[in-house]
């Protein structure tokens, strides 16, 4: 996790740009580039994810540390869909940012080794090696128990990645199994908390966080707080922040005393900024974007205070 | 699922056909034919993965009532791999097979219905609609609770489509969460196990089965007759048979007494089945797999009995 906190601290902004590109995010004259050159197929759609994440990436890259492409939307284009994931995720390495693919994959032994080679690994073919994907992190979904994580950790370990396990979802339902209570006195989100932790202790880095964060929704800031004091060496990805009602008075209680601690996501607010500004047309999407990523990380530095590696 | 349960039926075959092809379990004469042709690429891997499903399709098609592809096996060769999961749930559907897309997705809200979209509904481009991936069933898991399941309730009610939601799940480690006692006496696969009876409660169809299904592992003999008892219009999908130590005696208990409540998974077992027979060479892969889908078909048969809708 150390790269992703170093940049961070560099850009002193908490933040992460979700790339959750529907067709219907895409400004009009992308679209219909894209159609006119492509027909209206998967093809032409996809060429059109990929075309506004490009501005977006282009936009965000100086400011905003990391992007979380999330992988519905690009299966939802077909495999021309998750051509453009791939085509997103190598352009926003090759700004320099920190790509969170969000899978929420899961699965055991020999399959999950299979999903980690293809999103943080690299597949072996006879003797030639290549990333399938290649993000620098991903977010999955411990329901399986260690067999489903052990994979994940030893990739992490060899080639600098990390991954999110869901704790406590954003999402208005998630308590109904996450919150009901163990006969050991903590809820479903907490001993998921509790086994990360643990599955995370061989990993802990300079920065004192492990290679396995947990994503704990902006929407519920007691528990973010209970599980910030409760979990010291687990990094926090914090979705939930604006279009989903958090604000950075919610968000602040998953940081720690040094400013660091979390990462918060924001995907409908920037890629859609242009539509709540009056004055902006489907033009200024990608100024737009930056705009609104900076007044996020402006208000979220102003309750979390300086970050300090 | 009154579609599924009439292919079981119909072939009195309760047993799915896992299409995970690790390039590893390809004959050595299909690679080297595709790495030929393509190169020692994603796309050579990928074309390969899709010969030798093609061939097992054939093989089976008229014997087993449906095809279970790993999503993990796919992905695990890039957007390549991807197509070759779209082609080979094409192909077995042009073949009558019953699809059931193993990918766990999960998540909430619009992005559910992103994956729901891309898995087993049409996406609309501009006035144009287009099957992304078009399987009949996918796996998914529920630990997000009511909003990761709305969606894909939703589509398959429309076209017919059925999910399974991981219950209690087939390996070792599996017990960490899903074992965990709750307050309410119940355990957490339990209480999972109790929402997807509730989730299926307005999809009854003619078999009394709804669309809403759950995973649960031949590994654990008691829970599954435990959890048939208990949730009367839920069907499983069975993984652990062959490979991962269950047997007949051991899945038994997952069916009703006509027979039918259950679908049992072998993958390495069919797809490897060559490996296994003395005097059997690469080039019997596809007889090879046809024999042992009989045996596993009449092992099965001979405990359960037949299965009558």
């Amino acid at each position: 996790m150390d790269r992703l906190i170093k940049k961070i601290v560099e850009m002193q902004n908490p933040t992460v740009a979700g790339l959750d590109p529907k067709l219907d995010y895409v400004p009009g004259f992308i679209r219909e580039a894209c159609f006119e050159k492509y027909g209206k197929t998967l093809e032409g759609a996809a060429e059109a994810l990929y075309e506004f994440n490009k501005a977006l990436i282009d936009a965000l890259c100086d400011i905003v540390p990391a992007v979380k492409p999330q992988a519905a939307y690009y299966e939802m284009y077909g495999w021309q869909g998750v051509r453009a994931l791939k085509r997103t995720i190598d352009y926003a390495r090759s700004k320099g940012m920190y790509v969170i693919t969000d899978g929420k994959r899961n699965d055991i032994g020999a399959t999950m080794t299979a999903y980690t080679t293809a999103h943080l690994g690299s597949t072996e073919i006879d003797g030639e090696s290549v990333e399938a994907f290649g993000a620098d992190s991903l977010t999955v979904n411990g329901y399986l128990g260690s067999d489903g994580i052990n994979p994940l950790l030893k990739v992490c370990a060899e080639r600098d990645k990390s991954i999110f396990v869901l704790a406590k979802t954003s999402n208005p339902s998630s308590g109904e199994l996450q919150d009901m209570k163990l006969e050991n006195g903590k809820t479903v989100y907490e001993q998921m908390g509790s086994m990360c932790e643990g599955w995370g202790a061989d990993s802990i880095g300079e920065s004192g966080y492990s290679s396995v964060g947990i994503v704990v929704g902006a929407t519920y800031p007691e528990m973010l707080g209970e599980l910030r004091a409760k979990l010291p060496h687990t990094f926090f990805l914090v979705p939930g922040y604006g279009a989903q009602g958090g604000g950075a008075n919610d968000v602040r209680f998953a940081f720690d005393k040094n400013g660091i601690g979390a990462i918060v996501n924001s995907s409908r607010g920037i890629m859609c900024a242009w539509t709540k500004e009056s004055g902006s047309t489907e033009k200024d999407f990608a100024e737009a974007a930056r705009r609104e990523a900076l007044r996020m990380r402006d208000d979220i530095r102003a309750v979390v205070g300086e970050m300090k590696a």
